[in-house]
């Protein structure tokens, strides 16, 4: 199943995508409750998904994100957060960061060096704390896009992540979560990053250096993680920067494609 | 004004703080609605301080933590997180991490060493982004205590500090929102951690290298704050350990103390 949230005449919910098979067209059923507490049923509303406005198809209390994740991207990014580590490398993103497909990625003016990094997203479906390698696919509700942008220059000047990774509309998430893979399903999938439709990154999950259900022991190893959680997984090889008025789309194979343009807040 | 946030017999909501006069007793009075929406009226239910349970007086979405604030500890630090920075160091904890006054800090398993850092905190009474430095105490809802507990070993050896500051427990924020407190007050205030009862730190915030309202214009220009967001703005000289058994009390003039004992899980 693909869940979204979106926006039709200024009202917000969920909704399940379903493409019709002659003509490939693809639609939205209007969900009545929250899939992650697992009361929903179908209105009976449905739209084209061209008329509606798609949001992130989650409001995460937390974006934890994963780094050096990929080899290949650790030795391009070797200058700025140094050799592979044993254990997995994490940081957040704020909440405010969020941000839904086909909107704007601000540039800030603080930055002179803002790039993309496409990611695979694993959304949490409860809550959980010290969930073992064997039990990790219980809590994953599924999977999405997302963008981890990251300023570059601040990045490599402030040491934490904080700010650079942090900025409002940094973490682009979407465009709807795909329920029905499987653990081995997501753990070999392709990962492209597009500018302006030139491929600029290309991997595959099955690269990872940490598993999925390796991230998701290490994380709630110290950290509870709460139903709608994202767990970004690292990005591959290819980073680069993205100028004012790029489009940029993180596709997954299975899932789909997160596209946003960045632009400036004036 | 003190506004708690306390549950009595299962009940959980806001309450008003007032000391009787004459016995020096402390009293706390139910509110209806939530203090930061503005639309609280005292419900008549009234209770000693005593027999209620006080919990984190906030439910930040984000604890936006500030680094290197103090020189005395910057000093002490320099083998761990280097040397001071024009601008302020800036990370996340997790809402995951916030407990409240007379909670347990449990000890991970995972660290060797967790620390105490008592701290001013700035809880953030609406939505902003960009703030000058003249308009920062128009976004101060009030002040508070906090513990930024460290585990210091995986904080050297992770060097992003998400997992050594964001274990479940490692944000003791309370015991109460001080809302009465002018920005100048604020910005001169006696800070102590006392540790089973010794003295370990003693600063004042007028000490701060980034003052309130640079700290509050920093973080607003690459992240909005949301009502109830909380800003810890950095620890004075004297961090140390904390034992299993340990009590440990941050006590900020004119505000209050807030107290947590270390335990494990099991």
């Amino acid at each position: 199943m693909r869940i979204a949230r979106y926006s039709v005449e200024d009202e917000v919910g969920f909704g399940l995508i379903d493409t019709d098979q002659d003509s490939g067209e693809q639609f939205i059923s209007r969900l009545k409750g929250h899939p992650l507490l697992g009361n929903v049923q179908l209105t009976g509303e449905r739209a084209k998904l061209e008329d509606v406005r798609l949001l992130s198809p989650v409001l995460p209390s937390k974006v934890v994100c994963i780094g050096k994740n990929y080899a290949d991207h650790i030795a391009e990014m070797k200058d700025v957060t140094g050799e592979a580590t044993d254990e997995p490398v994490v940081f957040l993103k704020p909440s405010t960061a969020v941000t839904g497909p086909n909107e704007p990625i601000f540039y800030p003016a603080a930055s002179q060096r803002v790039d993309y990094e496409g990611e695979l997203a694993i959304v949490i479906s409860r809550v959980c704390r010290e969930v073992p390698r064997e039990r990790a696919k219980d809590v994953i509700f599924g999977y999405t896009c997302a963008n981890d942008v990251t300023a570059r220059d601040l990045q490599k000047t402030d040491k934490q992540w904080t700010r650079a990774k942090g900025f409002d509309s940094f973490a682009p998430i979407g465009p709807w979560i795909e329920t029905g893979l499987s653990l081995e399903e997501a753990s070999d999938l392709r990962v492209t990053t597009t500018v302006d439709g030139e491929t600029r990154q290309d991997g595959r999950t099955s690269q990872f250096i940490h598993d999925i259900p390796a991230l998701i022991s290490y994380v709630t190893s110290f950290m509870t993680l709460l139903p709608g959680d994202v767990l970004l997984t690292g990005t591959p090889a290819g980073v680069g920067p993205l100028d004012v008025g790029s489009q940029v789309t993180v596709a997954i194979e299975k899932i789909g494609a997160l596209t946003n343009r960045v632009t400036t807040r004036d």
